[in-house]
């Protein structure tokens, strides 16, 4: 009766204890405007890992490490050779990060994990909690990096000679790590996995405005990155009458203005961004012959990134056209979209409905961990509101009631898809 | 005769003595891409000092400095009481600037004094060559600082604890730089004179384009500078919808190309110029939540300006609501234009017409010491063509004819004002 397994498993989620153990690791590098800055493999990062090791040997789960450090926290199933479900996200944050970005996702995993222990669930395959190493890449870059060298995406030892804005190489910053919680059984990357849910809090608004709990996550958007550089000649403001100028600064204005303009979709689905604008020399009596900027673009459908990437080239060289400069639009970064596994979608959207939580079916805007295992098993997510849709901030924030609902959610999927006896 | 002193005067200058003396500065802070770094009260600026004051001797001309360290070079007149007729311009440079803004106004009033003297002129009035100290303001800023001080429109008082990027004191560098040339006289600030013209490179194009030798200078544009800033909120490039965000970002280059559109006028004489743009944070992947821009604003008209800084007022407004910011547009500099005196300048117009050369009314876009010496006396201004307008720049030229060309309308002036006996 696998209803009743997931439903039972679901009830055993406690609220209370999962928001306590929320503000234990809120504690581990806590900022004070109430956040927190728990750097990757970092002494916050390793508080962390400690606090979770500890936590599984309490509740008498094992725990595993991979030779990057990712921590897989094991409830035993009937068969000790199945592939394990496995569910969770990170525990490190951005130097001004929020309390629940990446914690939520691997707390919830490990209240499940508890939950599935107190209903007294019998699954047929193992459950794991896992915590991926280096998910911001705030302090070592890129981010996403623990799920991308265990899904086997990247060599483990293309990394180790990164090093931190102070000069740490990333091979010591992990050694130091490794050390810290000694004992772990070591288990190699691309470890067999049956299924894996990430839950993590939306970083967006739209659940929030949409009066949802649960957001069943089909995929990820696709991202590209841009840099372009529009190139004119400096001149004297003073001086310089409009005919004999060649304004890089003005034809990028128009350029962005025109892009923004060309990118404004019907549906809002369509992420267009100029992070980054810089002009040179900068002086505010010099016309200025040079300016770069960055697009950040991103869409669920790669075709429309495709066409709208053609249409932003088209943009940028006529904008320069018509101010006699030369623009040149360079894509520095790709990420197609992913889409996740429809069975597992599936099964979180008929938990969230059996449990009676209002849910809406939603594209991640933002990259994570579930990116890269989406690559090596059946894969989703589970979204749960965060306020005003901030992330990244010292002031995010979420409730008690919806981290637990998307717990229920989670506890109730990872029973299914362990088999429940 | 006053015509003929007047073409006796401009028959006497020499070109290839004029282009010498200029070699002989440019070799004082040479910079190896041919141009000149002579910042203001430096060792290159005293060397340039001491270079003008041994020039004045071996002529037989007399030297005065005021507090400031202002220089004039005396050629006396038959009555030693009446005003002197004064001309010249500065001998510093930016640290990446040319050989002849500035240098040739000086240059080019040293080589006319040298030909009322070959030619035999002697005039009712003493003529001065004057090379105004800190015209550049790249060290000490800001610039014009010389004449402003001259003429009474700032206390020297005020600006000697102004400090350059070194930290170095500018009543320390002052102290240095009068030392350097002991001995000569001292003069007040606010001396009586009965004109003043400074002859200069155009520093824009119109000359070479129109083919004229010489610019008849009517003034000085009115100038006004804006520091803008765009509010609204930092966002995930990646989750936050277009809808839910304030983008300061995509408002700003919105506000900036409806600026440049609103101040394309028909007649190419309204300057709108935006030199420096920051966004922030400045993460790709982060919705800008405030740019902050400045507008250099120019047109011979205090009219024309009033009206255009009311548009773009609205302009900076409504683009900012469009995106649901906040903008603000705070005038941080001003200087109405300045007129010259109509008699003086058509002293130039009439000499450059009487020794056959083409020439143009024109407005300065740059402010000039003139624009001080205005404020004392009849004053106006006599520009040369340089190649392709490019000045403040190592690759700023002009040529030995051109040069000889504007010093000779200004012999002539100097010879015509000054009262022949």
């Amino acid at each position: 009766m696998p209803a009743a397994a997931s439903s039972r498993a679901a009830a055993a989620v406690d609220r209370d204890r999962l928001w306590d153990l929320h503000m234990e690791f809120a504690a581990l590098g806590a900022t004070p405007k109430g956040g927190v800055n728990r750097q990757a493999l970092s002494a916050e990062d390793i508080a962390a890992r400690r606090l979770m090791v500890g936590w599984a040997r309490r509740r008498g789960f094992t725990a595993h490490t991979d030779d990057f450090g990712n921590l897989f926290v094991r409830r035993a199933g009937r068969n000790g050779d199945a592939a394990p479900v496995v569910s969770g996200s990170h525990l490190d944050s951005q130097p001004t990060g929020g309390r629940f970005d990446g914690a939520y996702g691997v707390l919830a995993a490990c209240e499940a994990l508890a939950a599935l222990d107190d209903a007294g669930i019998v699954t047929e395959r193992p459950v794991e909690a896992v915590a991926w190493v280096n998910e911001e890449g705030s302090r070592f870059s890129p981010g996403m990096m623990g799920s991308a060298i265990h899904a086997g995406l990247r060599a483990l030892s293309d990394t180790v000679d990164i090093r931190d804005p102070d000069g740490v190489r990333l091979g010591d910053a992990l050694t130091e790590f490794l050390a810290a919680t000694p004992g772990l059984p070591h288990r190699p990357f691309r470890a067999p996995a049956a299924a894996y849910i990430e839950a993590h809090i939306e970083q967006g608004p739209r659940l929030e405005a949409a009066r949802r709990t649960i957001g069943v996550v089909g995929g990820i958007q696709g991202m590209r990155w841009f840099e372009v550089t529009f190139a004119g000649r400096d001149a004297h403001a003073g001086t310089t009458p409009r005919a004999a100028r060649r304004d890089a600064m003005r034809a990028a204005a128009e350029a962005v203005a025109a892009m923004a303009a060309a990118t404004d979709d019907g549906e809002d689905a369509l992420r267009f961004t100029v992070g980054r604008f810089v002009a040179r020399p900068g002086s505010p009596n010099t016309v200025p012959g040079r300016v770069d900027f960055t697009i950040d673009l991103r869409h669920p459908d790669d075709a429309v990134l495709n066409a709208t990437t053609a249409r932003l080239r088209e943009i940028a060289a006529s904008a320069a056209t018509a101010r006699g400069c030369a623009a040149e639009l360079r894509e520095i970064f790709t990420a197609a979209p992913t889409l996740f596994d429809a069975k597992v979608v599936d099964t979180v959207r008929r938990n969230a409905s059996a449990l009676g939580l209002a849910h809406m079916d939603i594209f991640s805007g933002a990259g994570h961990d579930a990116m890269w295992m989406a690559r090596l098993c059946p894969t989703a997510m589970i979204f749960v509101p965060c306020a005003g849709g901030l992330s990244h901030n010292e002031a995010e924030s979420a409730t008690p009631d919806d981290l637990a609902a998307g717990a229920r959610v989670l506890a109730a999927c990872l029973a299914e898809l362990a088999g429940p006896v």
